[in-house]
């Protein structure tokens, strides 16, 4: 099973694609889509909506993984996520690629077995669980590649546990 | 000119369309686009934007204008409403249509002369401009009527003082 996990965001989208085969989890790429802000709106997500259909015409993922949104956060940039994520999902649903949602618990749950990790405990695991050598850079692409994973052991238990 | 106003929302997403010549408003064509909420999200988007593929497809719009979004909502539906007009936006991108946006406060005044008005009186005077006799259902549509009243106001202004 092929996954792409997203973290959305409008100046920087970071993505990574895994591969997860009877429990071992492999790297295959992880990068990140850049907007500028002297854009108007509509052309930054329409960026998005072009390299993401390139993405997904690429890697042909089984599933896409998302954080849920984290709503302490300003308002403002609250909306402007929810603008890049509309334009993701509706990515995924016209490739056919069903989406998934974790929320930041659920990620740091599932990838180093504690709720309330730290970011770098994250990105360690993160780097072990996939077998490279160095910490994916930048960040955005580290927390895709987490979402990935989080979504991979999920559906693994699922399938163990029937639910 | 031809004007597409959108009041957008996941369940229901208002649109009207005007024509604009030498300051005569013309109502052309109003209606609501609606998902249904068991539906998945990425469906319900998926609509959305095949729907508005056709509607920018059949009147060929020279411009479309949105409310500012109203931030003392609750979060997860400013969140939500979001994601749909990143979708709208998105669409009106592909379309070539530029993308416009006022704010409640711009809407009433260029409307109704009077940035604190009442809906009630907003109605009334969209229906006077249009020249039509009935006040135009749902608000969802009417609301989207006055957004598009309001840009072609505000564009005739902006010609006139060469702002």
């Amino acid at each position: 099973m092929k996954i792409l996990g997203i973290d959305p965001g409008l100046a920087v989208t970071g993505y990574g694609v895994i591969a997860e085969n009877r429990g071992k989890l492999t790297l295959i790429k992880y990068s990140t889509v850049r907007t500028k802000p002297d854009e108007t709106i509509q052309n930054r997500l329409r960026r998005i909506y072009n390299r993401f259909n390139e993405i997904f015409d690429e890697h042909s993922p089984d599933a896409c993984a998302l954080e849920t949104l984290f709503f302490a956060k300003n308002p403002k940039s609250v909306f402007q996520v929810g603008q890049v994520r509309g334009v993701l999902l509706l990515c995924a649903s016209l490739h056919d690629v069903p989406a998934f949602e974790y929320s930041p618990l659920e990620v740091k749950q599932s990838v180093v077995g504690y709720g309330r990790a730290e970011k770098p405990q994250v990105q360690y695991m993160t780097r072990v669980l996939l077998g490279t050598r160095e910490t994916p850079r930048p960040a955005d692409a580290a927390d895709a590649l987490a979402i990935a994973i989080c979504h991979a052991n999920s559906s693994r238990l699922k399938k163990f546990t029937g639910r």
